[in-house]
């Protein structure tokens, strides 16, 4: 009978594969391996399968079962609580910063920024639990591993987050493309921040940019006028660093 | 009899219909609507094939044949040359930037860089005619309308093309993440300049490599150290247009 976990993904590709072996938050359930795919032959892989149960599969099981592909020779299955509840305080950093992100759609978006996120060193992600594209496998998926090493929270109430961090030192900060006001690099994201940006057809909603002390844009240049959000994240959070290192 | 044209594509949504019908490159052969869809409402839409033939359908049509989620409602096929063949000197402008992609795998990372790269004003997209990733329905659906108002070369030696602008006056910037070398934004963009970027897996080739003048890099923070090449091309283009609008 095949055994049924709740919180439970299945994931393709060495990056996600050798990310939740290395983690310690989740349960493994199983590695399926395509014996002559690229994932058999990474010493890496091997290295952290070593005492673990794996399935060697040819070709034709592998690819029945597997049929993205992306995959790499490899899938894992695993469960565990990918969302965090406790909001963190991180009282210790001179720099600290949350990326906040306002009911982005698209589970694909979801992911990029996870792991742009987690690239530009975020200390977290919070998202809004209602009206948000999901924490799902297509968005884990994406994140390439990433999800194991940033922490992701849901809140009910986005308003509510941000009086919480403002009353312990926070700033936050709104970006929207292309509105008049000052350009995302004269916005200064050194010390605490909280970076919140809007989903993708209606940017930030009203009432959440409100409550945001700053706001910062990003001009568009070209004709089209749709910097993509995992776009913006990455030049937004990228400046950040630059400010931080560049001091 | 169903007509068949040479280089034609169906793509969906309102800013890839929009962009191809407002621009003169393309030769349009049918718009389909949906009936009750959220194309069918936009103003823009509406006045841009007020004198053309299009077809209204209703759900059931529309979704036999556009099963995609993400149609909005519309959907338009065209045919036009995507490539262009003659290189650009750029002889009166004081900042021009190509951005090359050496071998880029993926069509979606290819649509979404297109996209970023026209929203940050770059001049043209420059890619090897060999082993990268097509100028598809993929790329060009992910691109939301960009390809239509930013020019994109192939070329079949890029060194030759490095050499080529060198001798007009191009600085060649090779960008790489996490390797020994300037900070990405310790590095100037400023005047004319080519930017280079690599695969997903393999970055830039050896020999391209060395064919730059410089090599600016992105460094890690996170523990994934796998920087998606569509957002590094976000962090460089906006790092750019930092350095210009900041002067």
């Amino acid at each position: 009978m095949k055994k049924v976990y709740t919180n439970s993904f299945t994931l393709l590709g060495l990056n996600n594969t050798i990310a939740v072996l290395k983690s310690n938050l989740f349960q493994i359930h199983k590695i399926d391996i395509l014996e002559n795919g690229r994932a058999n032959k990474s010493i890496e892989l091997q290295n952290l399968i070593k005492n673990k149960k794996f399935n060697l599969m040819n070709r034709n099981q592998f690819n029945q079962k597997y049929y993205d592909g992306k995959s790499q020779g490899v899938a894992i299955c695993f469960s565990g609580e990918i969302i965090k509840k406790d909001l963190p305080a991180l009282t210790n950093k001179k720099n600290a910063c949350l990326l906040v992100l306002d009911q982005i759609e698209d589970p694909q978006n979801l992911g990029q920024i996870i792991r742009t996120a987690e690239c530009a060193g975020v200390d977290g992600i919070i998202i809004p639990k209602h009206n948000s594209a999901p924490i799902n496998e297509t968005s884990l998926q994406v994140s390439q591993g990433a999800f194991t090493s940033i922490n992701i929270y849901e809140v009910t109430n986005l308003r509510n987050t941000f009086q919480e961090y403002k009353s312990i030192g926070f700033w936050v900060i709104g970006v929207e493309n292309s509105i008049n006001t000052k350009l995302w690099f004269e916005t200064e994201y050194k010390g605490k921040v909280l970076i919140v940006l809007g989903s993708e057809g209606r940017g930030i909603r009203k009432k959440v940019l409100e409550s945001c002390d700053f706001i910062a844009t990003i001009p568009m240049i070209g004709k089209t006028n749709s910097l993509n959000v995992s776009a913006t994240a990455s030049a937004i959070l990228f400046e950040r660093i630059r400010q931080i290192e560049g001091e």
